[in-house]
């Protein structure tokens, strides 16, 4: 095979693997096998630490963790290699380089590099973190979608909505906490003996979530506490629907620009 | 009675049982019957597993369930005779055989037997699942409304979207549960010891049912929980606010077109 | 005072009481008084059954509530009089027996009639029932303001929808009660052992409140109680949506119909 | 320094310190610094109340604490300097008093004198109250952004319709929770026992936080409570909707209204 080959073969095998540079609409194949095997992946992951499910079949799991493992480095080996095809490295004296230190190519050595070294037996926290390194995979799916995009240009459109909305909602947090924490550290000192701890349950409280772990007891922190949750509340659905809104907005964006992609295909 | 009466009664019948082929707007006579008999049936085998209700009248719920499985079987068998009517199956070959394994006639034929077969007592799985089996009736309910029409147009319209906002949910889901469990695993093995049981709280968190059996209680814990659910409520709000939206422009769509074709009527 | 001076005495009051014969905008003097009046007298219906706060000033409570009583009992008196001034009634041959029988004057009558008769201790049922009907009170703010009429336009308003959503609510909530049920009744039967009581988990789920008093223990539980969660949230904000938007509205033609009717006062 | 010389600093004090009569758009320096040094001092006035954080490192957190104090002392100093500048003072006969006694200038002071005295050990209600006072800075943030305004325009705009929601509410609370004050006072004298811890549970409910802590257990009382979940959920929903929709509606009138003073001034 010659220089010219292998040339037309790696542009080829960009067109299949680059989202960007594919002509027809939708995933190409490579790239739907690779979302199926990232799931597969990220479901191995998460079974793997349940003793009740996994028990037993250790060696099972390690095999087909190793096995995604390879397809993966042998994935992350390709993208390298057709680096230098993708117009925005091109002009880099070394696009490989170049592409081998944005985010999303960390992302995926990070992520592939756990799945290649067996690890033995124990729970310490430093096996737990590589365990969930590998749950960075899914950031790869969101490489493969515009879903990540339209959330950045839907917070970005509204930043300074948001930030508003944001300090409003800290400063809520913190009068509310404050308050509480006032009425209810000498009854439940456990629970709201300082302001962080009474934060926690303001936070549990403004989401609504409500666990039930600490709640206040007295008239007056049920009265304060009381209020605070009417008022929080609405409080809360100032940023959610602002986000809301936005992402709706920036998704329309999107479609209509795909549309008028497609027909300026034709 | 003749072919022709025959025929003539089948139309009608037809005509009665089958809301599409109803000139006049809203539901038939015997449809309205069949719904508020229905809403009985199910209002019987809900009540029936109920010791506090249902203890001592175990005959009585039996015979009620009884007479209303004939009921439904004798209904079952008038819209298998009159399925030569319907224009969508007279041109196959065997109209009653092709309407017997549409999903809905599959399902009206499911939730009648197990009414026609008197159980003995017990609690075993078996019974269990035959007694919810009746409950499919409510499915019913749905094909003589548009509502389930409306639902399926909602997310048919805005698969994209949801598709988009259900992967991000699942990333972030995943990504919390990690987290959470990362910090938490050692001082809750029970609750947090693996990533499933994590998601398990995750979930509960995210749609802020917030039940209390599984919570952060590390400061780690708590601050990684926090932040996951002040956002992950925000990023809830996404699919519930898209598919909202969506249902609400489908009835619209629906309820344009049903006053456009009782206009034609006129 | 001739029956000419009380006919005008009668029309002033009449005027002075009855919002909608009132020339000038707002609540007139007697209306505000009297909606303060109510405040106070729920205010002290709610306080007085609370022993921390009522034990020992029993005969205060007494005092005040047999007061109040009092003024209501001849704004009762005063409202049957001007009723023959109301051109509702003016048609009927009795005017007043006719006002006397419309659902408000019966309420008022009801939660009148309570506060004039001391009751003694005990916290009978009955009892408590006179306390509770003291607060039918409240529904009388609701007549002097407009916020009732237009909760009722924006549900009829939307009844086709509504009626729909809930229907889809009811299913879902039947079908995913029973789910859990079926999964949870051998492991928790005092908290699953029966429909009803799975569905009393359901709409705890559904609302999001999370009392966190029944959840799903068993890993098919979880399961299928994490997915209702998620999804069943979604269908929860159909109808609570569609209600907000069709109050939004009802409120807005409210206030234009109450801003032409200023104009045209001109 | 001449009398000149000094008018010609305190101008340009005025023009930095106060967002008013800044030329440029956003925040000057000296305000950015001051943000962050509020936020400095609101984290270390929470984080002080935490033993596990601040044991044994009390003299650091007092120094901290009173360094800040200074800073911010010196800042009320110069705005009470500069308040001759401002036209909104400038008519009144002593300027700077009418400055001193402007809401926000109490709120300064009150914020800054608890950290300037040091306070010995002990837990009293007093001292947790001075503590308290310093969390009035997050105030101040309030007065450099306009969050605060657009908040009060949203709730202005709208008062109409918060009042009636807000009516509609509160009578929803007051009969649900007398409603399951009837069913639950004799199964649970000590959560339902008075109609003010029933509503307790209500606003709890309501805002479908749950802690949990009280609900219904008579079936009874699970039928009233389950009903009032569903409908007050959707009756909680009008005033948070309202707010959300009015306080993005005053966002973009300011944000329209920045947009043509940015215009003007070119």
């Amino acid at each position: 095979m010659g220089v010219a080959g292998e040339q037309s073969l790696r542009r080829r095998v960009y067109r299949e693997l680059e989202p960007e540079a594919r002509e027809a609409p939708g995933l190409s194949w490579s790239n739907r096998a690779l979302t199926v095997l990232i799931l597969v992946a990220v479901f191995e992951a998460v079974v793997e630490t349940e003793p009740l499910i996994a028990g037993g079949r250790e060696l099972l799991f390690h095999l087909l963790e190793f096995s995604l493992g390879l397809i993966f480095l042998a994935e992350y080996a390709a993208r390298l290699w057709i680096a230098v095809e993708n117009p925005a490295y091109a002009k880099s004296r070394f696009p490989r380089l170049r592409y081998a230190v944005t985010p999303i190519a960390i992302i995926d050595l990070l992520a592939v590099l756990p799945s290649l070294f067996a690890f033995g037996g124990g729970g310490t926290l430093v096996l737990r973190f590589f365990r969930i390194l590998r749950m960075l995979r899914l950031a790869k799916l969101g490489r493969t979608s515009r879903a990540w995009q339209a959330m950045i240009d839907a917070v970005y459109d509204r930043r300074y909505e948001l930030t508003l909305t944001f300090a409003i909602l800290l400063v809520a947090t913190m009068m509310g906490g404050s308050l509480v924490y006032w009425a209810e550290a000498d009854a439940q000192p456990e629970k709201f003996g300082s302001i962080p701890r009474a934060i926690w349950w303001a936070i549990i409280t403004l989401t609504t979530v409500g666990y039930g772990d600490t709640f206040p007891i007295t008239p007056m922190g049920k009265f304060f506490g009381g209020m605070f949750a009417i008022l929080g509340i609405a409080l809360f659905a100032l940023p959610t629907g602002i986000f809301a809104a936005s992402f709706s907005d920036a998704l329309q964006r999107h479609r209509q620009s795909r549309v008028r992609d497609s027909e300026d295909a034709k």
